[in-house]
């Protein structure tokens, strides 16, 4: 780091070169530019964080509360980032790092971000945005296209109409499923002679005149946990969401999906909304959507599908069937910040019914005037960027076939993985890919023998100590900085349905190779035998 | 706008060169961006819209909804969007683009932003974010510090306690506000015995436990809409946002809030909140925050303040006492990307007691484990991006001498502005600045002296009129595309409390010159002489 002998200083002049600087190449900002540049090239190299502090230390970069009375040169400051933070980040495009939803992003995104940041457009009335509404009106126009294939004459009419709105971008899929649900709530419990409707009179009038004991929404024991988070700011509560259980594939069991409908029904709680997954967040599964959408017809309930994680698998004509149905829900999430390749912030939900967003639609004197084409008189956020422009763009540079591309290729890398871990007589693989997602775990060939044959008490010990191991692995992985699981726990049907820790990985990063896959689990093979004192515990478990 | 005469093709090889491209300046991808960079300055130069087609113009080139089966070449679709959209788009940092709360920004900001993008982290977790965690913290801690002025073994405690959070940050002052009332209504309606509290058990049944008939929220009628979105979304309903009458200068009557409140217990209903604003999003003006607390005090209700826009002033030694009363609020909502010159998507909530976040938590297995310190366990939204650290980097380079700076000069030009809207005889100044936001509209003279001589009834027409001016003029302005101003209806007190068309301008640009202030007054008395056919209208109306 180069220590400046310059003292900078808030004067009227310094801020307003601050505000000014040219950007051209050779001047400071731009030198400092490219210097950042090529910092960052270093940093995406080979490892997953370039430092590998403890969390506890790194606090200590970061510690002091009070906002500085003296100004520091922008090049000053961007060195101490680039040593305090940028270092002791996570390198999380590395084709290394597959325990999470993120991946390496286009380049072209970086000059894209930047003229983003630049324009600065606030995407909540047109009059600070103008063409980024029509292209957001438009990219909401080519998901929902790709969720409902309507047919020309449909988003003709639609797509740019004041009083309607295809969907909501948001800045991430909890939003959208927030989004999705609170538009539900409201269309079930609208205003109906004397009563204003939920959305002016509130959650308890609103039961009270329905004459609802309750509202529940049902879903997969693998729905993501926004799903709960929604039902708490929505008012109607964490235990409000029914989780059914999956079979042997992680998938949502339509047998006691419509048995616990009908019980519902019989007990006077109305069903809100059945939501179906669309790529579980551990497993990567997808639920049977059609069946699901049959069951949400019979009861009359709002079908959501949270495909934050495998809408994108819509993009494969090759794959696109295991998403069957999707175009009957009422809503679905998107995320285009994970299988679209955009940076962090661009979630989606589109709606079938273009005037479904009528139910959440605001208001204000200053802007969103009744009329205009104001986005945000029916987003849940307010102020917002044109992060719409990054989805667009990478829908034209990538194109449908180029994405195909990428999530056929992610899915023949998961299978390529299960293939070898399979044929590993060391490891176990826990959940097939379905999606680009797996789970496995290390269990050495002598202990597999035993699970076998042990009774169920036994199989219990054994998953315990193993979980153990599990843990110990991925944790001493990490911290090697130079590969990355994830790790969670779920239900394994062979277990009797026992909760057993395994390792997870979602293989989306294109420059992922089938090396760094073998390297990794040779890496974990190794870790495993550094910790000699498991196998002990484990026959002692298994009482040999 | 160059045509190409190459075809761009999804193959494998152009795949993994759109994930690799290194970032050389003398790459493709490095030119690009050097002709985004000119691009930029030039399109960000001397006018509001670089073209001023219709909007309904605009959306026949956002008009195709689906998504392209031939990809495109980087370049060319640059060019595409340098030509439809960015000289479409609106020219938010303008010196004379004074009618919304945005700005230009720091030249700093575009190479962090890139840094930002680039490294793509994703702050729910430690996993993908490491050091950014700890600086998120910070950032919270120096906001907490800025509003609460705790001492050093305070921050010491909390700012990286696993259980603990100082606030959040989010995309917005709406996602801020949300959360603020969301932990209110948590916190109010929590278990009780047998009652599991209402973030399981849901609102309806919370109120039945608790037996209250009704929860309101009082706010002044300058309040911003995100409350009432607020309101509807958490279950409680718009009409419980009950707006209190402000006085004269757009603050809150504090004797008719105190009514409001005796009179509200009397009928068992409880206040969840009361909401105090800290920069109306209107006119600029602040609440007796003091005097709010004591009521709020007496019956023991949450105070929240709305500081989303006057936030920032809190940095200024010379005007922080404009918000006196602010550090005994449970909650604060400061927009970074307002006052603090930062891009869109930097709102925060910050709590006065750190252990406020314990009302929203929630864990999931693969991820918010309990007691890690990942902050995606107590905020709204799941996925977020690395954005606390440009305001970690404004607040360094800035530092606080620079931001108080920034707001004093900005005050004091909106003063100056008052000031000629005052010389100016066809102008009335219709709210002072106390912030640097302030209303005016165009009134000759002459339909001046009839205003004032007029009964009730004529002044309502006078001003039906001068409204159908002021919008005529505002409309034609932002045509021009030279400048912009906004517009809202605010009731006047001179009046009989009538609501009023006014322009409405923020000054918080550190370009905006006198001249641009002066040269805006000019254009306006020039588009007023346009239409002459106003005039004779406003002397009938006043029947002369």
């Amino acid at each position: 780091m180069i220590t400046s002998k310059r003292t900078a200083q808030a004067t009227p002049e310094a801020l307003h070169r601050i505000f000014t600087i040219a950007e051209a190449p050779d001047s400071t900002l731009g030198r400092i530019e490219q210097e950042i540049s090529h910092n960052l090239i270093g940093f995406l190299n080979n490892r997953i964080v370039a430092s590998k502090n403890a969390l506890t230390d790194i606090e200590q970069d970061f510690i002091c509360p009070r906002i500085p009375e003296q100004p520091e040169f922008v090049s000053d400051h961007i060195h101490h980032l680039l040593d305090k933070l940028v270092a002791q980040s996570v390198h999380t495009a590395s084709p290394s790092f597959i325990g999470h939803m993120t991946s390496a992003l286009p380049a072209f995104i970086l000059p894209l971000s930047k003229l983003m940041v630049g324009l600065n457009q606030n995407l909540v009335k047109v009059e600070t945005s103008k063409a980024f509404t029509p292209l957001e009106r438009q990219v909401l126009g080519m998901m929902h296209n790709l969720v409902y294939q309507e047919d020309e004459s449909f988003y003709q009419a639609w797509m740019h109409s004041a009083q309607h709105s295809l969907g909501a971008f948001c800045s991430g899929g909890t939003v959208a499923n927030i989004t999705a649900l609170w538009v539900a709530r409201n269309k079930l419990l609208k205003a109906d002679g004397d009563f204003k409707g939920i959305t002016r009179s509130g959650l308890f009038a609103a039961l009270q005149h329905y004459g609802y004991q309750d509202l529940v929404i049902l879903t997969s024991e693998r729905g993501h946990y926004s799903l709960q988070k929604s039902a708490d700011i929505l008012g109607i509560g964490q235990d409000s969401v029914i989780a059914i259980e999956t079979d042997e594939n992680n998938k949502i069991d339509c047998q006691k999906l419509a048995q616990k409908c009908q019980q519902l029904s019989a007990q006077n709680i109305k069903i809100l909304a059945i939501v179906g997954v669309a790529g579980t967040t551990e497993t990567g599964n997808v639920d049977p959507l059609d069946k699901i959408a049959d069951i949400a017809e019979q009861y009359q309930c709002h079908f959501h599908v949270d495909a934050a994680w495998g809408g994108a698998t819509l993009l494969s004509n090759k794959h696109r069937y295991l998403l069957n149905g999707i175009e009957r829900a009422d809503s679905v999430t998107i995320d285009a910040h994970k299988q679209m390749y955009v940076p962090m912030g661009a979630g989606v939900v589109v709606f079938k019914d273009p005037s479904s967003v009528a139910d959440i639609e605001h208001h204000a004197e200053y802007i969103l005037r009744k009329g205009s084409k104001d986005l945000g008189s029916h987003t849940l956020e307010g102020s917002r960027s044109g992060m719409a422009m990054l989805v667009y763009a990478s829908l034209h540079i990538i194109s449908r076939p180029g994405y195909e591309m990428l999530i056929n290729r992610a899915i023949d890398k998961a299978k390529y993985f299960a293939k070898i871990i399979n044929e590993h007589e060391d490891f176990e693989l826990v959940t097939e890919p379905e999606l680009c997602l797996l789970t496995y775990r290390y269990v050495p060939t002598s202990v597999q023998r035993l699970l076998s044959a042990a009774d169920a008490e036994q199989q219990a010990e054994l998953n315990l100590i193993l979980g153990k191991l599990t843990k110990f692995i991925q944790k001493r992985q990490r911290e090697n900085g130079h590969s990355f699981v994830s790790r969670t726990r779920i239900k394994v049907a062979c277990y009797n349905d026992e909760k057993v820790i395994v390792f997870r990985v979602v293989l989306a990063n294109p420059l992922t190779s089938k090396e760094t896959l073998r390297d990794i689990l040779a890496e974990q093979c190794l870790l495993a035998q550094e910790s000699e004192n498991f196998l002990p515990q484990l026959l002692a478990a298994a009482k040999v």
